[in-house]
C-alpha cells in the first residue's frame, strides 16, 4: 500500500491549474502500487491517475518513461498516456516532487490467475516488444547482473536472517549466472516488472498495461522469464505447466522466439528469479519493523530459482 | 490507511450482477480511512463508492447506518447515498462481509484548517441536526460514560506506558465527568466523529459529510464538542479561538444553542476530548508492531482533556 505523500487541497488546486481538465471534483490516494504515491483524480473531463514519483524513481529517469508510454501508446499499445499541461509538459512538480498526471486505464487486475490471463498476458507483451523496435531511447537495465552484485553486496551476511546459508548460495548463484548469462539476444524495451496487478482485464480480454517505471532495454525474453515466474507458479511453488505453455503461445503467436532465446530461456529465468529474490531480499532486511508498506517473502523467488537451476530445456515451461 | 479485504473480479462480477450499474471499469482501494475496506468502483453510471463493514462495526447497526444516510439524503444533507440492487436491498455481502454501494460525494476534505471551512462545518453539523429530528430509529452512544469505563478497564495499568500517572489521572477524571455530565440536553442523531477526513469542500463550500458508522443517538451540542476538538486545535495544542467561534457561529446561523446547552459545553468538550483519548489509547497499546495501520498519539487528546478541564465559562471558546 502506498500513498506517501499527502497533497493538499491548495497544493492540488495550483497544480491543477495549469492543465485542461476543468474542475477538481475528488482525489484520492490508491491503496496499490508501493514506488509511488497515486492518485485518482476525479475531473470535470473524467477519471485520471495522478501520480507523485516517490524515493526510488530516479528523476533523470522520468523522461525515458514518459516517452515510453506515449509511443507505445502512439504505436496501439494498450497503455496509460501522460496528460500535457497547457505548456506541452507532461512532467510536473507537485509537493516538491516530480508528478505526472496520467490516462485511467479501464480494468482490474486479476486476483486469481487462470491459464486464459496468460495467453492474453503473452500476447499483450509481444505486442509491447514489436512496437517498443521503434522507440529511439535507452536505458540500461540496473538491476540485472552489475546490479544484483551490488544488491548482494549491500545485503551481506544479514541474508542469513531470512535462510541459514543464502548468504553463500546467492554468491555461488551469482558466479554461475555470470558464466552462463547470455550476450547476443534479441534486446529492445522491456516491461521488467509485469507482475498480475500491472495488467488490467475487461471480460476476457486483457486492456492494457500499466506502471513502467521499472522499463528499460534489455533481452526481450527476460521480460518473458519476468512474467513466468509472476505468473505461472502455484502457492505451493509448483510450476503450473498449463499456465506457461499458454504464455508462450500467446507470446509467440505476435512474435516468435529465436532458436538462441529458447536455448537461453533456463538462464533468463535463473536470472529472472534472481533480481526479485535479491530486491525482496534487500528490502526484508531493509523493512523497519512498524512499516507501512509490508516486505515481501524473498524465499517465494529463492524456490523459483532453485526450480529453474535444474531446467536445462524450455520444453520443461510447456514450450516443444 | 485501510483496505482489509482483497475482493477479486470474480466476486465483484457476481456482486455487481445484482445491481443496475451497467459494467465495471475498473475497482481501486481507497488509502483513507481505518474501519472498513473502500474502493473506487468506476462503472458506466459513473462513479461510486463499495464498502466492506469490517471488524469494529457490529453487523446488527448497519441498517441504522444505511437509513439514516437515506433519510438525511432525503431531507437535503449532502451526503451519500446507498445503492439498492436490483430486489431494493442496499445491504449486501460480498467476500463474506456485510457490503454496500454508496453514491459518490464530490469534493476533497481540508488538509489545512482554515477559519471559514469551521464556518461551514457548523453549519453543515446543524443542518445534519435538524434533518436528524424526523428520523424515526435510535441507536445508543455505546462510546459515552458506560463505554469510556470499559475502555479504561480494558487498557488497565498499560496505560502507563504512554505517560506515567495516566491510569489514575483518566480514573479520577472518568468520575468527575459522571458527576457533571449533563442528562436533559437536546438530543437527536449526531454523526460523532466529524473529523475533517469526514468533511468534503468544493471550492469555499462545504460539499457534504461522510463516514456515518459512528451515528448514534446523543446530545446534539456533544456533536459539536467532538467537532471543537478535531477542527479547532492548532499543532501546537493551542485552542484558536476564531476558528472555535466560526465553528459557533455557523452552527448557530441553523440552530442557536439552548442556554442549557452552553452551561454544559466545558463538560461536553472534556467527554469528547475522553472519547477519543481512549480509543486511541486502546488502539495504541493493542497494535501489534508492524500492523499496517499506525495508531494516532492518544497524548493529543490527553492534551485536549486538561486544556477543557481548565474552562468553567463557554466565552473561553470564543462564544459570547
Amino acid at each position: 500500500m502506498a500513498v506517501y505523500t499527502e497533497v493538499s487541497d491548495d497544493e492540488l488546486q495550483a497544480f491543477m491549474a495549469d492543465y485542461d481538465l476543468g474542475e477538481v471534483i475528488s482525489c484520492k490516494g490508491i491503496a496499490e502500487g508501493v514506488e509511488n504515491s497515486n492518485y485518482i483524480l476525479q475531473t470535470e473531463k473524467g477519471p485520471f491517475i495522478l501520480t507523485l514519483y516517490e524515493r526510488r524513481v530516479n528523476p533523470a529517469d522520468l523522461p525515458f518513461f514518459i516517452e515510453l508510454m506515449e509511443h507505445l501508446a502512439r504505436t496501439g499499445v494498450k497503455c496509460p498516456v501522460p496528460v500535457h499541461a497547457r505548456d506541452g509538459k507532461a512532467l510536473r512538480t507537485l509537493c516538491g516532487r516530480p508528478a505526472a498526471i496520467i490516462s485511467f486505464l479501464n480494468g482490474m487486475w486479476p486476483r486469481r490467475i487462470e491459464a486464459w490471463h496468460c495467453f492474453e498476458l503473452g500476447q499483450a507483451l509481444a505486442e509491447m516488444h514489436v512496437a517498443g523496435r521503434s522507440f529511439p531511447r535507452t536505458r540500461a537495465n540496473d538491476l540485472s547482473l552489475a546490479g544484483w552484485r551490488a544488491l548482494y553486496d549491500k545485503v551481506g551476511n544479514t541474508a542469513e536472517q531470512v535462510e541459514a546459508g543464502l548468504h553463500g548460495l546467492i554468491g555461488r548463484e551469482l558466479d554461475d549466472l555470470a558464466a552462463v548469462w547470455p550476450t547476443d539476444l534479441p534486446s529492445g524495451v522491456i516491461h521488467a516488472d509485469l507482475f498480475p496487478d500491472n495488467v488490467f482485464f475487461m471480460g476476457k480480454r486483457c486492456s492494457g498495461l500499466i506502471d513502467f517505471y521499472f522499463a528499460c532495454t534489455d533481452f526481450l525474453a527476460y521480460d518473458v522469464a519476468v512474467c513466468l515466474n509472476a505468473w505461472c507458479f502455484e502457492a505451493d511453488g509448483a510450476l503450473n505447466v498449463t499456465k506457461a505453455a499458454r504464455l508462450f503461445a500467446g507470446y509467440q503467436a505476435v512474435r516468435p522466439l529465436a532458436a538462441s532465446e529458447r536455448r537461453a530461456f533456463p538462464a533468463l529465468a535463473r536470472g529472472a528469479a534472481m533480481r526479485f529474490l535479491l530486491t525482496r531480499l534487500y528490502d526484508w532486511v531493509n523493512t523497519p519493523a512498524g512499516a507501512l508498506v509490508k516486505p515481501k517473502d524473498p524465499r517465494e523467488y529463492l524456490r523459483k530459482l532453485k526450480f529453474h537451476r535444474g531446467v536445462t530445456d524450455i520444453a520443461a515451461y510447456g514450450l516443444g
